[in-house]
């Protein structure tokens, strides 16, 4: 338990919690993880009906550290726009709890972890997880906080997919549930672009085989070309050229292979600095599992019929008109499923210019629209 | 010359021309290439007034073999839809030629050639070259078959570029010009996507800093990704979702890393056979002039005074609703910028979901197109 300095007044806690052999997690594949554990962190503090808790998905490579201070960077949390005094998201009303996903590299098992029936990293050892695996680690978690029905599950991207699941997995533990800029499924073009990715990590030589922990190695080229090719992904075409355009580095072009183009130096920087807070396997465990996402696939492909019972939970959707990762027809198609099923859904779509990044960025429309939201459903659970 | 049982009546003919030292090829960057040498392919004959030329330029990974058996694939070349007997250029009536640019693989001299002045391999020593470096080479080719001013230069995508650099360097040598899916100027966008393509290439130890022929490796698995990661742009989300959306390659998931999704198996194959035809660093030099091209650049930024010499050439300027590589706002700026220049220019924007790769496709709209205009300039001419 902390109470730092910066954030005065706010409880903030946090730590991995190690379950017991009694308690294995296990997988869509079949497989399973004893001595799972999960690296989370919280904020504010559990009211005494317990009425007041939520659960934080995070993206593909960010981590539990959604406000306050990173441990590691410094920097502050990924979502402080929401999450904070006076935000949408209020400690001071709400017990807040972000978790690392199962497969991430944040001190949640994945595939550097140790494998305790080996005594060394899983490395490709380790199973293939899915959304739903993830989702099943939290609400392990959520329930050895003696949490029952959690009043917002939030999460923007990848965060939004698990937000999706938690609805069809346990439609009775959440009443209310926040999607930004996701899908139900991975698309073809998703898809594509995450193959880029692994196969650039997997022809780095210094991944040897996925086992480059026991070599002292790290795939660090093939993992930056990796975060790259991504990185284009998450900004719109007009957000890049508004930020680099065609402007130079340099005076002059250096007729030659050095980044000229800022926009070279920019990515080149992204590319470079992710290696340094990613591992490798996690990325590619991370990525498989957004790419087996396919919440419809147990129902037929009839999403309606896979939110059937999720029709008390009240629903907030946003999309981004910029966004082409996961483009806003992704959000209508889940809307309209949610409505078939008889569901409460509120749909926005934001005016953006800024790309799928956009909901981690500036956007008052998101904050207002989010903050709306979640008075509303406080509201109707007597919370405010 | 050869007159293939195929194509019967129609005269081909290709080889590759060698310029003498007196005319070395001299760069914008200040550099020369002595020895250059352009390998080309004509279809068709040259009429006694020379006035029935026809110039075709490829894109970044074609090449010269535009119509006509492929010398190393055997398949048909890359547009035989607009090129053959009853084709918009005909080689009954057109004499059709198509050469490999400077930086290239197919023959021309590029960062695999030897190097006259050492005996080995250019490789990182080859200079960088541009788009109108590439003009320029050809220009010289022209020349030297004789022939003062081309009915057509016709273009899509690099080739687009290049039909534009011809007009703005050359507008006394092209009675007519079409650009097909392409810019005046490579986008932030467009330049990042490069850059993913060249530091996967770079990333890969066989690469051995461009001198990989003097160790007699190859960087394939870097060349691979950056193929991959290329060949997305090419296709639309629409076009990809169609053609494989989340079909999968075997009954059921591996739950692992081989090729699930049918998409994933394309792409692997897509890098794995361009590996076999292409030069690793041509594709440096090559995506490298494509992201130093901006037309307007040495024109104060003003398009429309880079054309202002070329108001006496027919345009034709073809765009695809869903290439979202060159968008039509990128043609629609080409066409404004013509228009303030006093130069003709007709427009189609063609409705098609293919993608950018639409111009290599079945798109009979841009078949007829293309017949309409160089059918009219044709008659222009007095050459039908």
């Amino acid at each position: 338990m902390t109470l730092t300095a910066q954030t005065q007044a706010i409880h903030e806690d946090g730590g991995t919690w190690t379950f017991p052999p009694s308690q294995p997690l296990v997988l869509d594949s079949g497989a399973r993880i004893d001595g799972l554990e999960i690296a989370w962190r919280s904020f504010g503090t559990l009211n005494a009906d317990k009425s007041n808790a939520v659960l934080i998905c995070h993206a593909l490579t960010l981590d539990q550290h959604v406000a306050g201070k990173h441990p590691v960077s410094g920097k502050p949390g990924w979502w402080t726009r929401l999450v904070g005094p006076g935000r949408p998201l209020d400690p001071a009303r709400h017990f807040i709890v972000c978790a690392n996903v199962v497969g991430g590299c944040m001190g949640s098992t994945g595939p550097a972890s140790l494998n305790p029936a080996t005594g060394k990293p899983w490395g490709l050892s380790f199973p293939v997880i899915t959304i739903a695996d993830m989702v099943r680690a939290q609400a392990m978690l959520i329930e050895a906080m003696g949490i029952e029905t959690l009043q917002a599950v939030v999460g923007g991207s990848m965060g939004g997919m698990q937000v999706l699941q938690w609805a069809v997995s346990y439609p009775d533990r959440l009443f209310s549930a926040v999607c930004v800029a996701a899908a139900a499924r991975h698309s073809a073009q998703n898809i594509a672009f995450h193959e880029v990715g692994r196969q650039a990590i997997m022809a780095d030589p210094d991944w040897r085989g996925g086992a480059y922990a026991l070599h002292g190695s790290r795939p660090e080229k093939g993992l930056a070309v990796a975060r790259m090719a991504a990185h284009i992904t998450y900004l719109s075409e007009a957000a890049l050229q508004r930020k680099f355009g065609r402007e130079l580095q340099r005076d002059g072009l250096s007729w030659g292979f050095d980044a000229d183009f800022q926009v070279e130096s920019y990515l080149r920087h992204q590319g470079a600095t992710f290696v340094d807070r990613f591992d490798a396997n996690s990325y590619l465990y991370i990525t498989r599992a957004m790419d087996y996402f396919d919440l419809a696939a147990p129902y037929g492909g009839v999403l309606a019929e896979a939110f059937r019972k999720a029709r008390d939970v009240r629903f907030c959707v946003l999309s981004f008109t910029s966004d082409w990762l996961y483009p806003t027809p992704e959000s209508r198609h889940i809307v309209r499923a949610l409505n078939a099923a008889g569901a409460r859904a509120s749909f926005v779509e934001i005016e953006s210019d800024k790309g799928h990044d956009a909901f981690l960025l500036d956007e008052p429309v998101m904050d207002s629209a989010l903050a709306g939201f979640l008075d509303a459903v406080d509201g109707a659970r007597g919370l405010r």
